[in-house]
């Protein structure tokens, strides 16, 4: 039998020693346990960059992973512990606060209510560590989400940026960029019909290719990125640089 | 069987490679191993910033656990190289520095002694990979810790800061900071016996709250940590940069 | 039986999802493989850097596992997909630029041609991930090399920096940095016969010294490193800060 699989993802940095005691926990209560990084890096409380990450990177992983993801700028307060079960199966673990937007459609969401698999936290600002790491390893080892707690009906969503299509222009946003300078935007690889006529953001000009090597260094480009969504870069050079503040400024492709 | 768990501890950079040559070795010998990262992040030669690290992430994990760590701005000099079980039977491999103070009461300390399961380490500057690595494998795969040497009964300690009560004052210092900007303290939940009337640091106060979440944008908090500490912080900020040298500036609690 | 290892060397960012979405696919393709990561932060694009981790990294692990690296600017383009099988038998997976240059000596390079092992990648830029990912599992589950694709008898080769002897001096030169700001240079303990009488680097003179303790604070030290090649550093300081643009700066030996 393969080892149960939990990956992580947290904006704690990954030296800090958080993630480090969120695992002591997961082995302590599941000691085969596989466990797997998704990121310790996400930008302090941007839960739009983590959600984004785990739209990358979760449905990459086999479908029986449990995902203990923790960008949580809300722990302590009134903000809901979950747990959701997408339409496919897929499972994760973390507060309420949007973290999980890609995945709700047709989920099942569960509210972790004290007693029996989910604990007490015993502190008020480590909740990755003291809820949601016991609730992940109770998860792997075969625990039914239906036991956890409550439904919950109405799990908070991002506003999700996506893309409008105008006559021959559709118009996004940039998103979140990544350790190269690419910078991801709105627009998804399927609001497109053909190859765009140009691509315009932030009063210049990017050449639409295939991929980084065609570019000359120094260049602005727009490509359809590995994520399927359209990037922003600049060849051997940095897009976000270039930009600015880059999130939310406008995108426009030239359809003809 | 679960597999052993071997934890990694250094001031090398994940991204460094010497981590990754410490990880050959470790597999090299003890192929089923789990491997976890506490820190590779520890900042250049912090002994303390490692200690108190390892002070809060070596508890989590399995007793079983093996932690090898290395902060080591002696290597290849006299410093001891050592094997410290501490009272609950945890085993700690690495530099007799200080590194392993927290966990040195009524512990047992061996002397790596070349011969056995000691190698004479091949380069006078890697002893994380040359030597204690195979060390922390050996003793992994069930290697008693009486057979690496001879008893060291004076382990290096560093001097571990605490907290004084005077009247109704708690007096204690900063220690290190996180990654968020929040600043341990070396005053503990277990040195008051109530709530704090107030806390003051480098001539300002500090709010003391239950959770972060209670703080306004850009305030001064202070508030029992998930570490069992009193910890500085600032919401959505950093409270070490709003101190600056942070390590060492006294903190007073006020209980009345 | 012991799970079969897979390491990870890119320049993409521990934290970038990148490594992630490449263990996802590793793990959906071989639930039990042990994950290690060598270094996600090679410099971007910096293909020698790159390829001087793995000459100091992959000999430490097992020789059955499989290495997967992925520094790769020309993605996309026509540079060539290849498996390294070097003269001891380990195995490499990643583009044809050099990367396992270190490897090549009587190696066995085989072109990744797609169909059977081989997928054709969805992306056109991240072929880490759709490619080279599913290619290291497969190695990793017992795949024969030869069945990937026909030999490449001219593999890319990086000119490879060496030492030069004239007289009693040893000629190299600086090529990259650690995160202590230690410098590796292209001279190795193999090209020396005798303890050095002097160092020189961008006309200041290093003591040559043993360890990294016996330079006073400050001091500009030369020293057989870990990896077997001559280092520059400042102990409890930063030579590469020192020296400033290091790479390609000649360091001379004075044997006598």
């Amino acid at each position: 039998m393969s080892p149960p699989i939990i990956t992580l993802l947290t904006d704690f940095g990954a030296g800090s020693g958080y993630p480090a005691q969120m695992k002591g926990v997961l082995l302590a209560r599941l000691a085969d346990a596989q466990l797997v990084d998704v990121s310790h890096e996400v930008p302090a409380y941007d839960v739009l960059a983590g959600a984004l990450l785990l739209e990358a990177c979760a449905p990459r992983f086999p479908r029986e992973a449990v995902h203990l993801a923790v960008v949580d700028p809300g722990v302590g307060t009134a903000r809901r512990p979950i747990c959701v079960v997408d339409r496919e199966g897929r499972r994760f673990v973390g507060p309420d606060n949007g973290l999980f937007t890609p995945f709700l459609a047709d989920a099942q969401v569960r509210l972790l209510a004290p007693g029996g698999a989910v604990p007490v936290p015993t502190s008020a600002t480590f909740h990755g560590r003291d809820l949601f790491a016991p609730v992940a390893a109770w998860l792997a080892a075969g625990g039914e989400p239906t036991r956890l707690g409550p439904e919950v009906a109405d799990p908070v969503q991002l506003p999700w940026p996506g893309a409008e299509r105008r006559g021959d222009e559709i118009r996004g946003e940039c998103l979140v960029a990544d350790p190269f300078g690419n910078v991801l935007t709105s627009i998804r690889a399927t609001d497109l019909d053909a190859r765009p006529a140009g691509v315009a953001v932030a009063g210049a000009a990017a050449r639409f290719v295939t991929t980084y090597g065609e570019g000359a260094r120094g260049e602005l480009l727009a490509l359809m990125g590995s994520s399927g969504r359209l990037e922003l870069a600049v060849r051997q050079g940095s897009a976000a640089e270039r930009l600015g503040t880059y999130r939310g400024i406008p995108v426009t492709i030239r359809m003809a």
